[in-house]
């Protein structure tokens, strides 16, 4: 079978014209073993290194769930058998291609499972390259933690990296220190030995630890003159040369059997009770979404919180007191974080993940990549922008919003009191895909009453009269400073109106355009973030806006010492509209 | 001297009414026999558990760097001394305050040291919280990689994170097994020894490979009501507790000399030789770069490039084939590769970095911190855009100009062909700051002149007339296609005006106002990038903007299938600038 698997992946990535054959003939028994012998249909297959994917589709092809035929169609544009997996293909739960992030979705996975009180079992095949990932080892770290004897990492270790030799080439000793000194059980084998991978895979079933099998392999196994050789990474073979390793891998007339499952995962939409507020009351934001989370999880089983040791920060802390079972601590590992979350939706949780908005940048490539996992997560950033002024700019998130904006799908979302928060929290846990909420340190009035809606791609107009000469856009902290700027104003009698601008993306363009038009088109926008944040979201439908934003790298301070220094106060939005007038 | 480095952390937080003095009792033995036995004239310390600031700035005031009565000023407005350490004050060689990050840093300074010839050692000084961070482990794999026992990392070992006690807690073995696993000479120390710092210190001086000293430390220690209890984190002492923890130190009337120094390190500027190409000629950006770099090696010792195992595909591979010794693998550790390149940049070196631009999400957080630094580095992003092709989303970048556009002082260079690209490796090679050139995976024709000057913040006019109707501003993979659509509707009779938009921060706003006003204001601006990133720049000179970009989650295929199925081809730019008309 590892031989038919190895032909299917020649043959499939000669017909695409691109791929990396030799990462998959490198891990052929390593993949028969699993697919056709060891995966039960309660357990789950991550193919952490996804530029293996011809041989993935080749295993699903073999096991039945593909026609064969459809191999051919590797990398097309009309195919869902995509260069690196993606959920396009439905048995994939977890979208690969960038390394070092499948296991930490293992280790969500795992403990979905254990939750679930599920006796299914987790395998990540990983190549040797991506050890060199810190987020590996967050993962690992994570999974010993948990004592996840329910996950088990493959290291297909065959040697050869894209552009050099691994670190450590074929010396394993240093991976099976490393996963031991993490906590895991961990040993090495001879990955073409299907004996030796089988009984190994039997040893990970009955250990106490999350269990790590070190495969030494061969980069190219099976075809002379691809063999343990550089340069011949990530390059299809042309026709004469498939010929040749075809004729050297011989015949692979097999069928076997495959216990694999694909089972069905979806979460059930979130019910919500609400929190009371006062207007006038002081409430962080932050802490309106750490109360609202706790409603979220009474009313519904499937909402899990992670942190990254910040929960006292965040406020998650209300959630990881009142159901412990379903508050997960990364400690300070963001990447995993937020992998552990791409595992917890695959399986129909409903994550929410919390840290400081800044650190959230730690998990970039995660949060891009799990737009293509098509995960359902609601991310949390605290402690937005520069007011929270004297711990300075390391802690300050000033382009949060950017990175969840550069996502199509993601839903974006600032609100600034503690009535808007709670609304807020309830549409994302009804929301499926990815949405970010950005909550302040400080506290701020509450200035909506109770039992107002909220709407994704909504907006509040908080101040009007039809004599309004100017239009103030803003969100979260800011829109107190521009009711204090309207009223300053108004008292020489200048009419500005003035809108909380909660939802981001998606955005009531239409109703910002009406208002805007209604004020002579004369619009400030200001936010506690640098440029280019607002100015993205708003040039599709509002011009010649002037925006009121953190221009100069920040520095320590106080809050209002800060928001006056760069800018973004009360004093600067009636300087600008007057200015405007 | 360590008691008085107490007082003195305790007093200032008081003063601040901010901080986190308890992190910083902790490593006060750590922090006296370092600044006051070990650190010698040519040695660097980082501190990378930046919240312990106040400890950092206690050490540098006792040393005579700072007035002592400077350190009531801690984290106000007008002071240098921030919450977290940042080159404000002028011997911090890199910002810290976003953990995890110090230790790649020391590596670079290591292997700077190195470079240069020099006897002198690096110091990192951890939390045992930040050890969970999977970049500490990507910096520990590098160092033992680059056998640099010029290199030691302290771990303040205090049992206690922000929200709850670390995953290890008091057990520190696992630590010392980590660092062993991989490849450090460690040990466990009581941290309030100060004979058993020393004799580590000493060890670490003869040990012949990088060493970890792990220190078991009291959070709060010296304060018997702060002493190893939850609950401290990040407070300050308020007035009576702090009398009563000044009254229980007692008194520290000592002066000790420090050998410390503050070596100068500024970098030349570089020099440079072109290459020739010929108009017409097929060259892919990536591979200009990676020519232009060796151009860049030649005239300046100072020029470092560190790759994450993508050399053949960024091609920095041709610098180090040319420059062994000043090309440094990170393997695949992209946080590790940032961190390295501020350690160079801190010691006067010049660093290219370079990977995938999507894989640079990987290193945001590193990114950000990167200028709050003031480093000068010169990243190269490869692979832009869905016209990578066949790979799928995982490897195509698309959000990685407004991760560099949200940093206000970041240049921001998206060559179209080679000529170009040349001349902005040259230009960034001599901007100091940090800058980000975005090359593209397929080959594209030269389009310029050799000897064609091409400075930052600038914009190339490549096809005008006076009949122009309508303006398409673009830049990269994408010129190609406005200069066919140019050329289609000049068939028929349609005349538009097409901009290579090549440097995007900062941007020639007048010159891009003036041509569209030549063209009556009909803009369209496309990108082979998701559709923040063109906005948030145009949107501050230009109004009415088209956008051609890519809207939706991309997928594999043929780059030319891709530019068409996303709508950002020449045929929908033809499109477009019919219906605008």
């Amino acid at each position: 079978m590892a031989n038919k698997l190895r032909i299917d992946s020649l043959q499939s990535s000669t017909a695409a014209g691109s791929g990396h054959p030799t990462s998959c003939l490198s891990c052929a028994e390593l993949m028969s073993c699993l697919f056709f012998s060891e995966l039960q249909p309660e357990d789950e297959f991550i193919l952490s290194k996804g530029h293996a994917a011809p041989i993935l589709w080749a295993a699903y092809a073999e096991a039945g769930f593909i026609p064969p035929e459809e191999l051919a169609t590797l990398r097309r544009i009309d195919s869902v058998l995509e260069g690196h997996p993606t959920p396009k293909m439905p048995l994939v739960r977890v979208a690969t291609g960038s390394l070092g992030q499948g296991l930490s979705a293992g280790v969500g996975m795992a403990l979905s499972k254990r939750l679930r009180k599920s006796t299914g079992r987790i395998y990540v095949l990983l190549g040797d390259g991506e050890c060199a990932e810190g987020s590996v080892w967050e993962a690992a770290n994570s999974a010993a933690y948990y004592r996840l004897n329910n996950l088990c990492a493959l290291v297909d270790g065959n040697r050869l990296g894209q552009s050099e030799p691994t670190m450590h080439q074929h010396d394993l000793a240093p991976y099976r220190q490393k996963f031991e000194a993490f906590g895991w059980d961990a040993m090495i084998i001879d990955g073409h030995s299907v004996q030796a991978i089988l009984a190994a895979l039997t040893h990970a079933r009955r250990s106490t630890k999350p269990c790590a099998v070190i495969a030494k392999t061969i980069k190219g196994k099976g075809v002379s003159f691809l063999e343990n050789r550089e340069g011949w990474h990530g390059k299809p073979l042309k026709g004469e040369q498939l010929a040749e390793a075809l004729k050297e891998i011989g015949k692979a007339d097999i069928s076997l059997p495959s216990k694999m499952g694909l089972s069905t995962t979806d979460s059930t939409v979130v019910d919500f009770e609400t929190n009371g507020y006062r207007r006038g009351e002081m409430v962080a934001t932050r802490d309106a979404f750490g109360k609202a989370l706790v409603s979220c999880g009474k009313k519904n089983s499937t909402v899990v919180a992670i942190d990254g040791d910040v929960k006292n920060s965040t406020m998650t802390e209300y959630f990881f007191n009142k159901f412990p079972e379903r508050g997960f601590q990364s400690f300070i590992a963001e990447q995993n974080m937020v992998g552990m979350a791409v595992g917890f939706s695959a399986m129909g949780f409903n994550p929410f993940v919390a840290t400081f908005s800044t650190f959230l940048t730690r998990a970039h490539d995660f949060i891009r990549m799990a737009q293509y996992s098509m995960a359902n997560i609601k991310f949390v950033g605290s402690h937005a922008g520069i007011s929270i002024g004297p711990d300075g700019p390391s802690r300050m998130g000033l382009e949060d919003i950017p990175m969840f904006l550069s996502m199509p799908k993601a839903v974006v979302l600032y609100p600034s009191d503690a009535v808007s928060t709670e609304c807020l929290v309830r549409e994302m846990s009804m929301h499926k895909g990815i949405s970010y909420l950005r909550t302040t340190r400080e506290k701020t009035p509450v200035i909506y009453d109770n039992g107002e809606q909220f709407p994704i791609g909504g907006l509040k107009v908080v101040r009007r009269s039809s004599e309004d000469k100017a239009l103030v856009v803003t969100a979260g902290i800011t829109l107190q400073e521009a009711i204090t700027a309207h009223d300053r104003l108004k008292e020489r009698n200048i009419h500005t109106r003035v809108i909380d601008l909660y939802s981001l993306q998606p955005l009531d363009g239409d109703a910002l355009l009406k208002n805007a038009r209604e004020c002579n088109n004369n619009v400030v926008a200001v936010e506690d973030h640098y440029c280019n944040a607002f100015a993205a979201v708003l040039s599709a439908v509002l011009t010649d806006v002037v925006y009121l934003c953190v221009r100069d790298i920040p520095r320590s301070g106080q809050p209002q010492e800060l928001l006056k220094r760069y800018g973004i106060d009360a004093t600067a939005i009636v300087k600008m509209v007057e200015q405007m007038l």
